[in-house]
């Protein structure tokens, strides 16, 4: 993994503590020694005490705890800096697997922390290892997941409301980018979200992201709606009604956009190198082709947001946690990216 | 490719004679002359004179014509046995690539023949190669495409109405398997569609087809509308309120099927082995996956016919047509299928 020469570090927040979020962050540690001067991680030191053990590692060979008194400076010694949040209330670790109030604010302290550093610019990136939403909610938390909470916090850092600062979710895996034009509502709620406007922020959200990535003029193309993209109108209108207009408005801009495309092989053919990105229209369009190609490097990227976010594209693992079995396949793969290796 | 013991051949309908059919039937015949003696090709044969003069073989070589008065009834001369259809009209061979009356006239006269020696039980199964729905209408025949015309072929040949003859479409590639509730509307009719009548028929319609295949106790997954199959009723209740009860119901009557299982993983899921076969809500949410996974090998089952029918996942392909550059390796699978080897 080729490292940047940013100076800046990459946050990453430790996710739930009841799941497997912690001793992925300490797989990837041990098995990519070379990222850590590159990573900050936002935590609780009882927790990843714990998750070393899981894998057999001494805490304090692979840890440098709050010697920089929170500040987000990597370490230099080989370890990796781990920013160790105060723990309130109960003393004992989160019980492995089990939703609980505590954890869920545990893991919302991480986030919190680990947001302010990249929103005050102390880093440059930042990685969430995954939450449990209902611990989340245990908590008092308001927001169904990272997505929300750090639109929420960006929204706050800036002095302005949440609709300006609008987010889209990315999914990625090696040979195919998806960004969906919603998340979790119906798929019903879902097609109503289908608008002019929503598609046309939707792409430009997107060129706009590679652009500060580096990558401009990104070939992306729109999926349509209904099978074989309504087929002239047979199976729907949404494609000549909605979709058809919008690219050829952004085109005339001069966006680099195509479609809508019959979606059953737009995702095919983005595989096969003819686009860069496809616009889903729903959740599971975009979420079915990500999963089947590769659920092991998926990543979730959040774009909109004034710094770049990513996470594996899995959950907390709740089965799993504690065991040491859990691969860190998805969180390096958010990593690189994290690191400019998109 | 093991040949059955069946005596009774395999009908081959041509496609349109304007597309890349009557070629990819050549080159597969080509490709597997062993499997020659177990088929019966429906078509004209100044088709398939060009159609050999484009993949370089002479047509008395390969095909013995017309030797059976029209009866379904395979060579054992090592050639394939071709059913010669009279061509009416135009004494031309359709221009490849495009769309016409003629042609449509010429697919539609293959499939209806092939079909009846299926229906009179000449032959054992049915393969289409493809046609164009275009030429089909302007040849005035009322189907969108194979399947209706098959439906209303074996309704009429039983003297019952197409509503006794329910079908389904199944697609299928290595590793994968998909039936679907709804094909050819809007995915706003498609979420109407979703009734627990529908999935009730779907799966009985699945279970019987596999039976009489020999393969009783298929385990059927039923995947969800909504993302996270709904995540309780939060993101839609179709789960909750018809897919659910439905699942309930057929495993009180002993009947191997599980979910609804969250869209976006049980493909994934079915693909690692968990399931055999997985029921699509709709025509996207199947066929994203299939054609993802294999579309050079990709098979579309008719489910529901009185007979076995496949054909290739693939259309008329008018660009490729004459050129002799297209695969068969689809009309393979699909023969292979045919053959009992699904």
């Amino acid at each position: 993994m080729a490292l940047s020469n940013s100076p800046r570090p990459v946050a990453i927040s430790m996710g739930d503590p009841a799941g497997i979020g912690p001793e992925i962050v300490v797989r990837a540690m041990l098995e990519r020694p070379e990222i850590r001067s590159s990573c900050v991680v936002y935590g609780h030191d009882g927790v990843f005490d714990r998750a070393c053990g899981v894998l057999g590692v001494r805490f304090a060979d692979l840890f440098e705890a709050d010697d920089h008194e929170g500040r987000c400076v990597p370490s230099t010694t080989g370890r990796v800096q781990l920013v160790s949040l105060r723990q309130s209330g109960a003393a004992s670790l989160p019980v492995w697997g089990q939703v609980s109030a505590a954890a869920g604010h545990m893991a919302a302290q991480a986030i919190k922390a680990a947001a302010a550093a990249c929103l005050h610019g102390h880093a440059r990136a930042l990685v969430t290892a995954p939450i449990h939403k209902e611990a989340l909610a245990a908590a008092g938390e308001p927001f169904p997941g990272h997505t929300e909470m750090l639109q929420h916090l960006a929204a706050l850092h800036a002095g302005i409301g949440i609709e300006s600062v609008p987010v889209r979710m990315m999914l990625s895996c090696p040979g195919l980018r998806t960004v969906l034009m919603s998340i979790h509502v119906s798929l019903q709620e879902a097609l109503a979200a289908i608008t002019a406007e929503n598609l046309r922020q939707t792409i430009l959200l997107t060129q706009a992201h590679f652009s500060r990535q580096g990558v401009p003029g990104l070939r992306v193309a729109v999926a349509g709606v209904n099978p074989h993209a309504g087929e002239g109108g047979l199976f729907g209108r949404q494609e000549l009604d909605v979709l058809g207009p919008v690219v050829a408005s952004l085109q005339a801009e001069g966006v680099n956009v195509s479609g809508p495309h019959a979606p059953d092989t737009v995702f095919m053919r983005a595989r096969q190198g003819e686009f860069d990105l496809v616009i889903a229209m729903y959740h599971d369009q975009g979420l079915i082709p990500v999963k089947l190609m590769g659920l092991e490097h998926g990543v979730n990227t959040t774009i909109g947001l004034p710094f770049l976010r990513t996470s594996p594209d899995h959950g907390t693992a709740f089965d799993l946690a504690g065991t040491g079995s859990a691969s860190c396949e998805s969180l390096l793969a958010a990593l690189e990216q994290a690191m400019g290796q998109c």
